[in-house]
């Protein structure tokens, strides 16, 4: 059974568990994760009896696309596939509440005749907390374009005096497909000095000066999965301040790696991490959540945070970044890519987080 | 007046056709339309009274940024920011229900009490179809740095026989970066020789050879604003039947372009455009419909097809982009972007519409 397959039939129990006759899915991540289609239109409605009378629907433009990456199920070419799937439904036909919108909705009311309509968002961002081998797969992936990116980053002189931010961001990027990313995974925060203060600084022409933070923020996506990892560096020698922020941001975000096991809290989980930092009387400079959750999103579930619900399981991909900022000064920011496993965390994020100084 | 108060001010007089207190702007694009905000989470509280009592709001993250972009409203620090504003609404409060999903419905009627939600979608999206000249000016330079791209693409040999499909794409797209672009508008096409009959080919490892036809689908993003350009040139001489196929969907793109005209039908403009290609027996291998609005997304109102509704008027910024695919051995698309003008449509991309032969 391929993993898509898989996916559905897990999927089917939900419905099972909430007495739907079948699940319109309309987000198109979602449509990716259960069938494997990657283009950007398209749905499916899968019945809870089974791939047989399942049907996934785009259009024209992906007729050949679909044929391939979607061999196992029947295929409707229409347009638009939401309507076009709504009318062959019946019974209970629950739909992704989180995604449809008022408007749609009425769309999909008119087409679904005698079909009832039940919301039943996130049925399947449930599924995907817990990601399956293919899915670590191509997230370790992900991780190793970063790596390596910065690795050559590092290694061809790129963070030298005189540089700009901007620079800087766009040949991490360009390294990031050399090691084989369809793309970043967002847009790369790049920031020198004081710019490293503020947590999410987009790249500008300020220079890089003997002495400088380099705070680096970074993902690469690969198979429509992301990796997010942040490096903070400096060039030249370290000043006293800097080196003792990163020793603190550095054993903050040991403690929170070290809480990620099954079961724990993910209040638990941000707290462990937090501590650190609280104690040493930073805590009003670690302005945000300790970490989320990563896969065919950049950010998606479980959030690690204070106020965050919630337990781990094995097999989530989350982030743990901590990161310390003193205005007008500079910040640091540690953050690595990890999955849950009942061994313990397994880091994809394999750069060194031994203070770098270039 | 500011161009964002002046557009404010224009939504103002929707607001009291629909009867409506205020309209809670969550689209994202609207409320950068309406408050020149670029972060990535905000909403706008429009009151229909005036600005002295509309609303921005955004979160933490953009404290700085806000005030900075957003100096001439109340600004509100808050999370969720819909319902932080929906909270302060009375009477009749119109929503973008196109763009509110029913769970977030559920969650604005919550907060709003006794104010009554009103369905309300595309009253921005209606202002918008008709772009202003700072709206104009930048999908000048969109253009511009597009049309410089692929000029430095061309000057240094970057179509040479023996590239990928993907080695051009991503030189294009750093080319368009170093004239000026925040990024590539949409994932740019390049496909050669066969791979130009698919209309939107993702760029491969296949190699450019002498004979091919080379198919160009790009764009650059400048302050928010997408040009969309193509070009089909020729590696080599050019066969008799490229020259004649390019010929042929040259006259039927002049034929559209001169077709721009305010109070002209968009159905009308298709047809003149296809009418060309039909009467050459090629009607079959003209798949798409003519072309699309463009803006602050790539694909906006109006569309420009035989199914398409109602009529231009000046401001309007429109693609044209007939083509025509012969399976199996290549195809031919050209496209503009324009705006419609009283006085003939203006033209910005200004690349050369002659077949060019590198």
């Amino acid at each position: 059974m391929s993993s898509y397959a898989a996916r559905r039939t897990a999927l089917r129990q939900e419905l099972q568990a909430t007495n739907l006759d079948a699940l319109l899915v309309t987000n198109l991540l979602n449509v990716r994760y259960l069938t494997g289609f990657t283009g950007s239109n398209a749905a499916v409605l899968i019945d809870a009896a089974g791939d047989d009378t399942t049907v996934f629907c785009t259009d024209g433009r992906y007729l050949t696309q679909s044929a391939k990456q979607v061999p196992d199920l029947e295929r409707l070419i229409d347009r638009p596939c939401d309507t076009a799937l709504a009318q062959r439904a019946k019974g209970r036909l629950g739909f992704e509440s989180q995604q449809v919108t008022v408007d749609g909705l009425d769309e999909l009311t008119a087409a679904a005749g005698k079909a009832e309509l039940v919301k039943a968002g996130g049925l399947v961002e449930k599924l995907r907390l817990v990601k399956d081998e293919v899915e670590i797969e191509a997230l370790r992936m992900a991780c190793a374009a970063a790596d390596r990116a910065l690795g050559a980053l590092i290694g061809h002189g790129g963070l030298r005096a005189g540089r700009t931010e901007r620079e800087v961001a766009r040949e991490l990027e360009s390294r990031m497909l050399d090691h084989g990313a369809e793309g970043p995974s967002f847009s790369s925060i790049v920031a020198f000095g004081a710019n490293s203060a503020v947590p999410h600084h987009s790249p500008t022409d300020a220079t890089l000066h003997v002495g400088d933070l380099i705070k680096l923020d970074f993902g690469a996506l690969v198979d429509g999965y992301h990796s997010d990892m942040t490096r903070t560096l400096v060039l030249g020698k370290p000043a006293d301040w800097q080196r003792d922020l990163y020793d603190l941001v550095a054993r903050s975000q040991a403690a929170g790696r070290n809480a990620l096991t099954p079961g724990a809290r993910v209040s638990d989980v941000d707290h462990a991490s937090r501590e650190v930092i609280e104690k040493a009387g930073h805590g009003n400079e670690f302005l945000h959540g300790l970490g989320h959750g990563v896969g065919l999103e950049i950010h998606e579930a479980p959030a690690l945070s204070k106020v965050g619900a919630g337990t781990l399981s094995a097999g989530m991909a989350v982030t743990v970044e901590p990161g310390v900022y003193l205005s007008g000064r500079g910040g640091v920011r540690i953050e690595d890519t990890l999955v849950v496993r009942e061994s313990g965390p397994e880091l994809l994020t394999l750069t060194t987080k031994e203070l770098v100084v270039v």
